[in-house]
């Protein structure tokens, strides 16, 4: 802003803060964290090693990551306080609010105080799988899965369907929670710092974040983009009804990007596994109509798919529920979070903008009867 | 900013959004509510009217008030499932928690859509005291008290100190929870309208600025200051402790603001109920206690107490317990982060700043065994 008198609604274009976490969009489409391609992370990493290395700020070695998952498996554990909690919620609950309440209420059982250092977020990530497995089933009187899933994929596909998954599935997670780790400073990781900011715990800066991701202009996007696919019938139907869309001026979910302009780095990657998840699961069909709404959104608006139109598909396919799509976002970007925050507090100043105020001026106070 | 390059750290200074709210430091000292004076407002009006009109931007008339008192009222009732939900939760729970938990349960029990406009607010404002309430006794195996008081301060006496309060506690509280209504771009109600600006719903955002407030840079002044008072045996013992402080460049909470220069307008308010209320409790040697640190402080850093400095002593001498200090001020402020919540919504704009990127360039993979 170069002048005093501006107002940067929104905030767009307004750097906030130093940081060395993620690039988002270098050159146009490239995403990177702390250095490393989106694309060789999800070839040859796993959450796990991405989660430590945002947190830490390096690829672990071998001592470092034995340790860091053990944490990572030992959160898994949640209080039977918490659980007495999550067993009060209904399941029509928004699975969102049910993870504030979850995260919050962790946080009152098991204060900051208690942890070392980063180690905190270990505690925090390996129990959001079970927070949500726990309330999901508890309240559809199922019996809550027991798993022994060596990875935090596998684990959270093994609660949150009561299956054991298959590789391929575990595999697809692994893949689609490193791709939604990180992405700057977007709203629900903005959040995060700016309660970071104030020296609140961990918790509340988490807490605060996933109401963030809970908006439709920032998650839910993966779960309209597959329930808008499950009205088509076939390819022609599919073309048909997107026309219609686009002629009624509605928005379709899960194109188009706030800060990528030319491609989502993220789409081309979860498609490959959209790809082999269809054929596992003998759904090309469903692909078949995913690819057609891409072809008429290319082809008449000239818009991509985001990283959120190929999730709907593959959590689809791996049997998950879809309410849990938004929930399973929060898993991956928890990691993502937890990196701003303990980088803001690394260097913290307060964050604390001003308002252009507009309104009256100087009113006289009148009695209610003179009203 | 008047370059690309430069980064607003803190958004210090960044005017980041049209408000009709308030205006704070006008002329240096003043604090106007849609430019209602304080001290009008503190001296003629009613923390139930100064809401409304924080939330509907005008003073009710008679059958609005009416309207929206008995809506405040209703709003005490809490679901027995959030009730279930608070019994869980341990006595030496961080409030702050507990009220993030309630929210967001009572966001799961009720969701927003069952409301009309902003008659949710009066849900969530009449709430709070109750949650509190209910979970303070409680956990402590004591039975919740029934109140009939009219008004929200007499109501949130009566719940936290489980006695009928004396009128002029009543009216203490009534001011100061009127003080603590609203106050600009502060950290939380900013935290609330980053939340609202991705379309989340109310209790989110609300849940969200809870926590940031429960930051040590945000809220807890109030505790913290009567804690230190309470240290001190006389006068004499104030003056050598704060001094010793000083030299030891130890922080005297309650003193200074980041928006104030001169004094903080609250101040002189609150410090008026602190007079009549120590009377009543034959307590002046408390409020003489605060007066010498007030001395001390001008004469030595020539700093002005602010906000909490007295609302600390005022909630004491009326015998709440300390750790509730900070929820009542989220009692008060839910007013002001309703009324912005609302302004967001009105012209809304995803809040999306961005980092400026000081991190390593491109890094080639190490696989785990060549590390």
């Amino acid at each position: 802003m170069s002048e005093e008198s501006k107002v940067a609604i929104g905030l767009r274009g307004i750097k906030v803060a130093n940081s060395t976490i993620s690039t988002v969009h270098k050159d146009g489409t490239g995403l990177y964290y702390r250095g490393y391609t989106i694309e060789d992370l999800a070839e040859k990493s796993s959450f796990e090693e991405v989660a430590y290395m945002l947190i830490y700020g390096h690829l672990p070695n071998k001592d470092e990551y034995k340790n860091w998952v053990q944490k990572l498996k030992e959160g898994r554990k949640i209080p039977q306080d918490v659980k007495n909690v999550l067993a009060q919620l209904p399941k029509d609950a928004n699975p969102m609010a049910v993870l504030q309440v979850g995260v919050s209420a962790l946080g009152i059982m098991e204060p900051e105080e208690k942890f070392q250092g980063k180690e905190i977020s270990a505690r925090l990530i390996g129990a959001l799988p079970t927070i949500l497995g726990y309330w999901y089933h508890t309240s559809r009187g199922q019996p809550v899965p027991e798993s022994e899933e060596e990875t935090i994929a596998g684990y959270t596909l093994h609660m949150l369907t009561g299956k054991k998954p298959d590789p391929l599935e575990t595999q697809m997670l692994n893949v689609s929670l490193i791709l939604y780790a990180e992405h700057g400073f977007n709203a629900s990781t903005f959040t995060a710092r700016v309660v970071a900011s104030t020296l609140a715990d961990y918790y509340s800066s988490i807490t605060a974040a996933i109401g963030a991701l809970s908006g439709p202009l920032h998650g839910g996007a993966n779960e309209k983009a597959i329930r808008m696919l499950l009205t088509f019938n076939d390819p022609e139907d599919a073309k048909n009804k997107i026309m219609e869309m686009l002629a009624q001026k509605e928005k379709v979910m899960g194109f188009g990007h706030g800060v990528y302009k030319i491609a989502d780095p993220r789409h081309a990657i979860i498609m490959q596994w959209a790809e082999k998840l269809a054929q596992l699961k003998q759904r090309e069909d469903l692909l078949e109509l995913a690819k057609t709404v891409i072809t008429v959104m290319k082809e008449e608006k000239n818009l991509f798919p985001n990283v959120d139109f190929i999730t709907g598909v593959v959590y689809y396919l791996a049997g998950i529920d879809i309410p849990l799509y938004t929930p399973i976002f929060v898993i991956g970007r928890s990691s993502g979070w937890s990196a701003h925050i303990f980088e803001q507090r690394e260097d913290n100043k307060l964050i604390r903008p001003r308002a252009n105020y507009v309104g009256p001026e100087y009113q006289e106070y009148i009695p209610i009867d003179q009203r």
